[in-house]
């Protein structure tokens, strides 16, 4: 039964709220996202008390977001608060105060806790087994180590990006003096972590939260990226450097002006990048993967993946690829056909293609969600189908696996091979590849025409000059045949023989 | 309780069939179609016996057909034959073979019946209420006249535009004998009909079927037009003029060069844009209409409207703009109160932007669609849902309307005014209506943050140098009113004043 859980998360920041509906180990929706800008940690002093305003600020957006819940028939709701909440000294009258006014439970995580929820929410939505990461709020950085898809260390340290630019990167434009402060005060933070230092094997640097995303927005824009996703972009530890290096020489109105800046962030943004600059030099890192999915996602996958423990999908890849299937409603049947007859072609025909376990695995999440284009209309819905994959997110692929997946499903029913603008994420030889590929899916989309698996299987004979494939059919397949044979086109261009259904 | 019904439509040159979710009077979506070359029509020669070699492939298809609803649960079929069984001297044969082997009733419709269900397909789909219209197959030419929504005339005439190439345009490049011959033809065949005149004041011409589809197609790529749809397109009889002159002046060759052409409709289409022609000359039409819809639209309508006698929809644009809101599952309560919030503002700040009946309707049937991109992706859901208005089919609207639905709903909430490359459908003023609109939207938009109708009413003052708008609340909307205040920087910029929500 489909259910919807709240997820709410007060930093010192900001305050979000995500409602997902979902239905427990089998698919889920993100259907909401409120987040206020209520700066709790504001004007902390040394003393670590709350204000009354960000407090009163704090408490109206909790009881809005209670509104939102009861109005939309949430029946979960879980509420966590991190740093801000977690270093006050006034946190127990403030946890009443909430308990007593929006009824609502705050549950304050440890650090190493909200690293747990941070990782969790990586792990189960980026393909990587092993690296380090971290999360920066604004009042603290969760930093953690990841082996074999277990998380093998963690920590907390207090170097939001709030903190550091208010105690230390003070000036409009940084001073070489406060550059040099936020250096050594990020050395002295780390220098008790023995296990955050280059490991045998060059480990990725995986980055969650705004600063890390908003970093990736900029490189994106400066580079006319052809996506629009941050989540599995990556980046070199040079160009981070150089990121670094130009922030650094910027004040704020000129930050402002930088294109793919979050407005929001133009204060923070400097001593962000520094200290992520920092974090790849000292891990060793030389590529910065970017994961858009954190703290709320993690708890939510907690909520999803109840009984599991610990709460991994086993194959994010294989997951998300049902999950996109299952939300747009797939016809079962058909598609599993359309995946057999697919995948037995590309079997039989591995002499001519000489593909291997990569390309098979490409298509057979294609035939998955071929279809789930009709969501937008039938007409075109190849087309809608590319726009759905890489606008709904297909988590633990890279984005050049994304798009290979969106363009085979553009090109499952009719049309030459196209790139459709996304040149400049794919690889050599991959246009090639989508030709070759498209072909074997179209011939096994048109042979499952009716969706009624009329054809049961097929069987390829390599000719000399031709390919034969010879339909196992239950009742008479003789449209499904031609219509087949129609459709041969763009196996003959790719593969440069010709081909006969029969 | 949803259903799906099976339309099926066996034409001269095409067996097409539609397979339609939906629920009567409440809302629908076109889940399938499936089109077979099946050339019934195919060699029928003076005596008017449908061949063997066709008949069976049009068995096959049908078998097809069926084997297709089976598999997807389509408890309904409607099966119709047009003229080439119609007319078949050994018509009584095929329908007894028909039933037999595929255990489908196909219904004959006469040519009234033809142009009946044509004209259904139309009026529930097009915002028009009188005009000329027809609807060209492969064997016959269905003509009607409507006034006031209803249907004062129809006819059907002999000229489908493969028998008109296969008797009379028969050179690759037609003649100019052909084409006097063509002229001439259809001059006799059109004398007898009285009412296919020039009226009291002109009307349009609405045309119907592939050919007009397939013209209008290659004049937007023509115009580089920048929307992908041909329903609600129009044309002047000047380009018609054009194109038909262009037309005449090639080989098939040639036409199979142009951009935009269907290579199935290479060697038919001179003769269909002759017919267009000469029916716009005929009536005295200065404007040709194209309309996506028709016959088998026409039966579904009277399928969905059981019992509305005539099945026609009061109202086109209202109903598809709430099937777009149901189909993509909206929040009833929400929707009603943007609406509401911001129908008025509207009203209430009548004197500042100066707008009528008509910019309010655009209002209002974009509060009703405003959130659907969530279906796609929460994050961005405004860029989405310009995508599924421009994508899933808004009837009754003009492209120009339609682009200022989307883009209103691109603005609802955030983001400065752009045109998102729908300029050339836009009209002069349409970016500062734009604005003016959004702005509006957004306040209301921000009023219903919660979710949860916190905000009853508003009541407007305006002043010398600014606008206040007060809010009545049930409880507290402290934030709600604060975001909105944060986003009235488009209201300042759209209307040149201050504004306060307090």
């Amino acid at each position: 039964m489909t259910q919807h859980v709240g997820i709410i998360d007060l930093g010192s920041n900001t305050a979000r709220m995500i409602v997902v509906q979902y239905q427990p180990h089998h698919s889920f929706k993100l259907v909401e996202e409120v987040k206020e800008n209520v700066r709790l940690a504001h004007n902390v002093g040394p003393d670590n008390q709350l204000q009354a305003q960000p407090i009163a600020k704090a408490l109206e957006t909790l009881r809005m977001f209670g509104n939102f819940c009861r109005a939309m028939g949430v029946n979960e709701v879980v509420a966590v608060a991190t740093s801000a909440v977690r270093d006050a000294a006034n946190q127990t009258s403030f946890l009443a105060q909430v308990k007593e006014e929006t009824g609502l439970d705050l549950r304050v995580l440890s650090g190493d806790e909200e690293a747990y929820y941070s990782y969790l929410g990586m792990i189960n939505t980026l393909g990587v087994s092993n690296g380090f990461m971290f999360d920066i709020g604004g009042g603290s950085v969760e930093l953690a180590l990841v082996r074999g898809r277990g998380l093998a260390n963690t920590t907390s340290l207090p170097l939001g990006t709030v903190r550091l630019t208010e105690q230390i990167l003070r000036s409009d434009t940084p001073s070489k003096a406060e550059l040099k402060a936020l250096d050594r005060h990020v050395d002295e933070a780390l220098a008790g972590l023995d296990w955050f230092r280059p490991q045998g094997s060059k480990l990725p640097l995986i980055g969650v939260g705004g600063t890390v995303r908003n970093l990736a927005k900029l490189e994106q824009r400066a580079q006319r990226y052809p996506l629009d996703i941050v989540h599995g972009y990556t980046m070199s530890l040079q160009r981070v450097d150089e990121w670094a290096s130009r922030l650094s020489k910027l004040n704020r109105n000129e930050r402002e002006q930088l294109e793919g800046l979050n407005n929001d962030r133009a204060d923070v943004i400097t001593a962000g990048v520094l200290l992520i600059q920092a974090l790849m030099q000292r891990c060793g890192a030389d590529s910065l993967w970017i994961c858009g999915h954190g703290l709320r996602d993690g708890i939510f996958y907690e909520h999803f993946l109840r009984g599991s423990q610990p709460p991994l999908l086993s194959d994010v890849r294989q997951f998300s690829v049902a999950n996109l299937a299952r939300i747009y409603g797939y016809n079962v049947l058909h598609v599993a056909k359309v995946r057999e007859l697919s995948l037995s072609l590309f079997d039989q025909l591995q002499s001519l293609h000489g593909y291997g376990a990569w390309e098979r695995e490409l298509l057979e999440a294609t035939s998955m969600v071929h279809d789930i284009g009709v969501a937008v209309n039938f007409y075109d819905h190849h087309k809608h189908g590319l726009y759905l994959i890489l606008n709904s997110m297909l988590n633990g692929y890279t984005h050049r696996e994304m798009a290979m997946i969106g363009l085979l499903t553009r090109h499952h029913r009719k049309g030459g091979v196209t790139d459709a603008g996304l040149g400049g994420v794919l690889a050599e030889g991959d246009l090639e590849r989508l030709g070759k590929l498209s072909a074997l899916l179209r011939i096994a989309e048109y042979l499952e025409r009716s969706k009624s698996q009329v054809v049961q299987g097929v069987d390829c004979k390599i000719e000399k000059q031709q390919v034969r494939i010879s339909v196992q059919a239950v009742g008479d397949a003789s449209i499904e045949i031609w219509d087949a044979n129609r459709k041969t086109n763009l196996f003959r261009k790719a593969y440069g023989v010709e081909v006969v259904i029969e």
